[in-house]
């Protein structure tokens, strides 16, 4: 079972107070490049793994999607995404993305944001991905970068020549990061580009579209302490299609 | 026009005593995990894209390949290509690759060993190598990967804690890199692999493989110095389909 950090309650109260919790989708910096990969909506059958507060649940409702199953392994932050303008066409259940089932053909588009790095058994949740989308159905999904990840020590270091660096090591060995954000003892799963290539490749997708995360000039001009993300990216995102 | 950095006098006679020079192809750590990707080349055409002293362009002639064409900027690594076993069916010929034309359909297969990161005009070589394979063709190619490409300083730096880490900035900020490795000033163009990904993508490619190397257990266990490259991949492989 993938552990369940967004229910320890100083987990959840540090999370509730970022700001892409408050503000949702537009407080998610790397919103607009994954907004860039949604297909049309309309109509369509949408499934997000990983759904936290159903902020992009309500987004594709918006766009016009007839029905949206959001998925997430917190208690927490389901009964907060249920008690936020209810819809008869959106359903918030309790999962395990490790142990996940899906209906064959039962999804048009599938999204994940910030989620699959905490699964140990991703190549399982892909190949019930690739089978509950219908054949052209896509999958857009961002996870933490494995520059962010890999690290012994992940945080910024001065250099001699007075440059803010990020200290890569252990990049090839994939597995298991213990970290400490928001809580002690946060799991997430460090693994190579490569390898998310090679899943995907395995499950049968077609990877569409590929980008180290950045911010915009824009985004830097208005919030200045954005600049140092571009020294190394925090997210990878990704759009695969079936 | 490209530069030349391994017609410097200096860097010719550095480059000539790495390992990969005097032993060829087993000299390249990284070369087990290419040759793997390379299909059969029994009775195919094979173009080499900055072929070197020809290493990769003899193995293909004793794998069967029919004809060879070994294309290299570099007059002093030509000449030495040429005078190595003399082959009727290889060709070694001078080209910048930035502006290279080659004929369409040409060939079966195309290689490219640590050439690419020289170039500029990417887009414009990978439009002309997917013009020239025949579909179905394949492209092989390893570049130095943009975590080893990206720093201001690249080298090893000791942490707080002891351990030895690779010290990431301007990641996501593409262009040029000068370095002094073996010679003064030479220049490495810095792509993050989401760019190296959608170049190959609107080329008409489709991405079959793509590895961020490091080398085997078994490796380093004959070579105890290969190990640190598992802190950081220094090569970034790829096969791409056309």
């Amino acid at each position: 079972m993938t552990q369940n950090i967004y229910d320890d309650p100083g987990f959840f109260a540090g999370y509730s107070r970022l700001r892409r919790s408050i503000e949702g989708l537009d407080g998610m910096p790397e919103w607009p490049a994954m907004r860039a990969l949604v297909p049309e909506l309309k109509g369509g059958r949408v499934v997000d793994l990983g759904c936290g507060f159903g902020w992009f649940c309500r987004w594709a409702r918006q766009q016009g999607a007839a029905e949206v199953l959001g998925l997430d392994v917190s208690e927490n932050m389901l009964a907060r995404a249920r008690a936020t303008d209810p819809d008869a066409a959106v359903t918030y259940r309790r999962e395990d993305l490790e142990r996940l089932e899906l209906p064959a053909g039962a999804f048009d588009f599938a999204y994940s944001a910030l989620a699959l790095h905490y699964l140990e058994n991703l190549e399982g949740l892909l190949a019930q991905v690739h089978r509950a989308l219908v054949p052209g159905g896509r999958l857009v999904a961002s996870v933490e970068h494995p520059i962010y990840t890999a690290p012994s020590d992940p945080g910024w270091v001065r250099s001699a020549a007075g440059r803010e660096v990020w200290p890569v090591d252990r990049y090839l060995d994939e597995g298991p990061r213990v970290t400490h954000w928001l809580a002690e003892g946060v799991v997430k799963q460090h693994r190579t580009i490569g390898t998310y290539a090679g899943l995907l490749h395995r499950a049968g997708f077609t990877l569409a579209h590929l980008e180290e995360w950045g911010p915009t000039a824009a985004q830097i001009a208005e919030h200045p302490e954005y600049a140092i993300e571009r020294e190394r990216p925090a997210f990878l995102l990704f759009a695969a299609d079936r």
